[in-house]
C-alpha cells in the first residue's frame, strides 16, 4: 500500500469508522478502459456524506430552504488503491476525523465486498452562513454528534 | 437507416437545421463496452439546446433569479444510429420544428466530422410560471424568433 | 396526464410491470432549478434493465469479455411526468413490451413513494454480433423469459 | 487564500503553467446548490489531462488497443477556492510538478475568465503494464517532454 499523508497507522484508522453507505457501480460509471471511471468515488464520497449527515440530523436543516447555513466542500481527496467494476457493491465509510470552529475533516474508506480497501479519501467541508460566504460555527451539540461518530481512540 | 417516426424526409429535415454547437467526447462519457454511453447524447441536446435559446435571446431571462418563468422539459427521445467514440467532435444542430402556445418541438441532430449523422432526437419543451406551474404562452415575437430558427419550408 | 405514443391504456399499461429496481436520487442528479435533471432518468433506464436482464439471466453472458454478442440501445425515450426532487426513492419498472427477432421494446415507469408515476419511457434494444455488429436472434428459450416477464395480457 | 499542501509559493506556482484547455460549464453539471457541483472538477481534470498528452504525443499510443501500457491514476485531488456558476468558461491548466521513474506528478488549476483562480489540484499518474499491471518506466524521451511542459524554474 502506497503512503497516504493523512493516515498515519492504517488499521488503527480503519476500526474507528462506525458509519457506512452501501453504492453500487453503474454500468455509466465504468469507462472504456474497463472500470470505474476515477471521478466517481468523489460521487460515491458526496453521498455517503449526505447519508452520515443524515443519520446525526444536520442534514434535514441545510435542505431547508430557509435555512441560513450550507455546507460547503473546502477540498477533497482520493487515493485509488484497487481498480473497481461494474456492479461490485462499495461499502463507502465515513468518519469525522477532527471537527473544527465551522469546520470538519470527514475521513473516507472504499470497501469492496471481499473486505479490500479499493479506495481512501478526506476532504474539509465548512458550514457557511448563505448571506455573508463565512464560516458559522457549530453549536456545542454539533460538535458533539460528529465526535461521537468516531469510535473512542484510546 | 431505421425509420424514426418524427422524421418523414429526412434529406429535407436535414436541411432545415441551422444552428449547431460542437462537443468533443469525454473519456469519462465513455463505458466498457468502449464506446459513448447511451445516456450522454441527452446532456448533448441540452447544452446545444441551451446554446440555441441564448442565440435567440430567450436563455437570458429565465436564468434571472426574478424571472416569472422557466423552460421545463416534457419528453424527450434519441435514435442512435452510429456507435460514437471518446474524443470525437459532434456537431449538435437543433430547430424548433414546431411551435406551440407555451410549448415548442425541439429537433436534433448529432453530426460526426464525417458527415453521418450519429444520433437524432427530439422533446417539447415547455415554458412554465415558476408559481403556478402552469404553461405561459410566448409573446408573438418568442415565435417569430423561434420559427426563423428553421430554414423556410417550400 | 399528457398523451404518450406508447401507452393506449394506462391503467392496463401500469398492471403489466412486474421487475422494479430502486434508486435513491443523488444531490449531484439535481441541477440549479431545484430538482433531477432531465438527463437522469436514463440512467437510471440503463440501471434498471441491466438488474432486469440479471434476473431473468442474460446479463451474466453479455459481460464475459469473449462472449459473442453484446445488447446495443437503439433509441430511447422518456416523458416527464412530475418533477423529481433530492433524496427521493424512485422504483423504476421495467418490462419486454414486445419481442423481435432479435430485438425487444422495453418499457419503463419510475414511482414516487407515493405510489405518482412521476416519468415514463420505452426503448430498443438489439443484441448484435460484436464482430458483424449485425443482429442476433434471440433463443426460444430468450424469448420465453422475457414474455413471461410480463403479466399476462388476458 | 488557504494553505494548500502541494503550493509552496502561489505566484511560482502559477508561473510555471504553460498548457490549458478551455471547458464550459454545463448545465447538467450544476446541483440544487445553484453551483457547480464538487465532484465535476475531477471531471475537467481529466479532460485537461487528456488534451496535455496528446500535445505531448503519449495518449495517442496509450488509447491503441494493442498497446502495452495504459496510465492510471493513483490518486487526485482539489482544493476549491471559488464558487463556479453555469455557463462560465473555465481554462484548467496542466504541468508535470515532477517526474518519477514511471510516475508523474501533475498539477492543475482552474482560471475564471476574470483571472481569478477557482480551483487548484494535483494527482499521480502512473504508467503500468496492461498485463503485469506494474508500472513501466518512461522513456528518456517521455521524461524530457513532461519536464519541458514547464516553465523553467530559475
Amino acid at each position: 500500500m502506497p503512503k497516504i499523508n493523512y493516515i498515519s497507522d492504517i488499521a488503527q484508522w480503519e476500526k474507528e469508522f462506525q458509519f457506512s453507505s452501501p453504492v453500487k457501480v453503474r454500468f455509466s460509471e465504468t469507462d472504456m478502459f474497463g472500470h470505474l471511471n476515477n471521478t466517481v468515488p468523489f460521487t460515491y464520497f458526496e453521498l455517503a456524506r449526505i447519508e452520515f449527515f443524515k443519520h446525526i440530523g444536520f442534514m434535514q436543516d441545510w435542505l431547508k430552504t430557509d435555512n441560513e447555513t450550507i455546507p460547503v466542500v473546502a477540498d477533497l481527496q482520493c487515493d485509488f488503491l484497487q481498480q473497481v467494476f461494474f456492479d461490485e457493491t462499495i461499502h463507502v465509510y465515513v468518519k469525522a476525523n477532527s471537527v473544527g470552529t465551522s469546520s470538519v475533516d470527514l475521513h473516507y474508506m472504499g470497501k469492496r465486498q471481499n473486505g479490500n480497501i479499493c479506495f481512501t479519501g478526506r476532504g474539509t467541508m465548512v458550514q457557511i452562513s448563505k448571506k455573508t460566504g463565512k464560516g458559522v460555527p457549530w453549536s456545542d451539540d454539533m460538535k458533539k454528534l460528529m465526535e461521537s461518530s468516531v469510535e473512542v481512540r484510546l
